[in-house]
């Protein structure tokens, strides 16, 4: 999957993935009503909203892109709707030819792991039958528990051709509080991450890693640091847009071939509509074209940046 | 619900939490025999077994017990069906008057942290109503991404007076690849103990914190020093049993009044007619009551070390 996902950038050049973290604030009234008036203010209602307003994103941009990034939390809070609306997104957005990232962060140890493994990434038995849960083609890994929690992710990589991003420095404010303390004269991060390149190693695709890192775009000089010590695994870059990072704090996460990040943008893409820089342009009902501006934009602004 | 959970222990006399983590192969024949009749060998199959055989052992021993611990990834891995088992495994537990630890092990940041609390813990606005997802009493949260990722847990534990335990030092073997490096002269899980207490003293109950941890009973020596270091939190001890850990290895993690640890024990109670202790005496058909038997002599192994 990681070939693939490599093929589908340079198809698009276009190292971006949308984050589908929709937010009922997000979507337009005219889809929120439809819904509620099929499904009630339920979460059943909430849950068809959430789906018409992906799908209408998904139908605008698929063929710009290479990813998707659905963010299970903002499913997960609509309880077992809001997890068939995962489903549905998931499903479609693979129907429609993208690589699909499930932003799951689970991890825990063992036959605890595996069993998230299973159900995000493979196929979990069932007497004689065997069955995929949710079936993304990746998922974000947290490493606090050490190797116990990763390798059984990295068995059922191997076996489905699947990948996962771990996370080693995180894009928010506080990720230094326990990333940041330096042990043996190195932060954490950099610890994390020479474990990230071992188990890189381990799990080859043609030319990057099943084993990719998450790092956010708001630490550029941190992930120059964390791209030498990871040169094969794909960096998954979230904190662009809302969250301060820019065209030009990107580049250090490129390796030399132009490749080895993708950068991810969730509400500067799906409420692009209600954003300044869009939203004389473009019209609630128009949510979708907005969507559709805003990764062209995006896609400009990163390939200057790598330009230079 | 920390009250709750303390008046629960003080009332049943046992520190005790079961983990309600099935997998298939606990699952006595007679029940998956007859759920696959009903449902197939499908997803909704092995739900339906998981939910039957969850109900036994809880039947059998919600009397004696304060609290149960679901792992949401043993649900998870079967996709939706799998969530739908989760919860009514949930809900049930909670008509019995037990308290329910949701074992998910969430964290992220943000907006999407707060999405996970509320999901998990609150209450999610739809249009003009809200509505509970998952609706635990208390969560499992990784810490790694610092502040960010804890706060909005503990916002919501305000105000719907539910709780967190945050991991800290869990009982796996690897545990000590991130957890242990020494920074300023002290392990990381000192470091997030000392935030933990932080934490907890921000929402107190009558006599111990809405925040609590996660320390593994694997390692007592380190129990003894987080005890010290987080007098308020009360400690979810994983390792009990199964994992390794012993009676005598759990005196640390409790303070002087008898209280402050809860001990879980999941496949050593779930599982324990398939254990050499039980399975002369209980034959499949009657798991349930090895089960009670398991938590009765768990109960008296612990008493018996907290007694020296």
């Amino acid at each position: 999957m990681i070939n693939k996902l490599v093929a589908n950038i340079q198809k698009t050049n276009a190292p971006i993935v949308v984050g589908l973290d929709p937010m009922m604030k997000f979507i337009p009234k005219h889809i929120t009503d439809k819904a509620f008036a099929e499904k009630g203010e339920t979460l059943e209602g909430a849950a068809e909203a959430i789906w018409q307003y992906n799908k209408g994103i998904v139908d605008a941009v698929y063929d710009l892109i290479p990813a998707v990034k659905p963010q299970i939390a903002m499913y997960e809070q609509f309880g077992i709707p809001g997890m068939v609306a995962f489903k549905k997104t998931v499903d479609y957005c693979k129907e429609k030819g993208l690589v699909v990232i499930g932003d799951i962060k689970r991890g825990d140890i063992g036959s605890t792991s595996a069993a998230y493994a299973v159900g995000h990434l493979g196929k979990v038995q069932v007497g004689s039958k065997s069955y995929y849960g949710f079936d993304e083609d990746f998922a974000t890994v947290n490493p606090y528990l050490g190797s116990d929690g990763v390798n059984p992710f990295i068995d059922v990589c191997k076996e489905e051709k699947k990948g996962i991003f771990v996370l080693v420095k995180t894009s928010n404010p506080s990720s230094g509080e326990f990333q940041d303390k330096v042990t043996d004269g190195r932060p954490l991060y950099e610890i994390v991450g020479e474990q990230v390149n071992k188990w890189a190693e381990s799990c080859m695709g043609d030319s990057y890693s099943y084993v990719g890192a998450v790092v956010g775009a708001t630490y550029p000089e941190m992930g120059k640091v964390l791209r030498d010590i990871m040169p094969k695994s794909y960096i998954l870059v979230p904190g662009y847009g809302a969250q301060g990072g820019k065209g030009k704090d990107l580049v250090h996460f490129f390796n030399k071939d132009g490749l080895g990040a993708i950068v991810n943008s969730s509400r500067g893409i799906i409420a692009a509509y209600q954003a300044d820089a869009y939203k004389e342009r473009f019209a609630p009902e128009n949510y979708a074209d907005a969507s559709r501006q805003a990764v062209i934009d995006m896609q400009m602004d990163i390939a200057q940046a790598l330009g230079n």
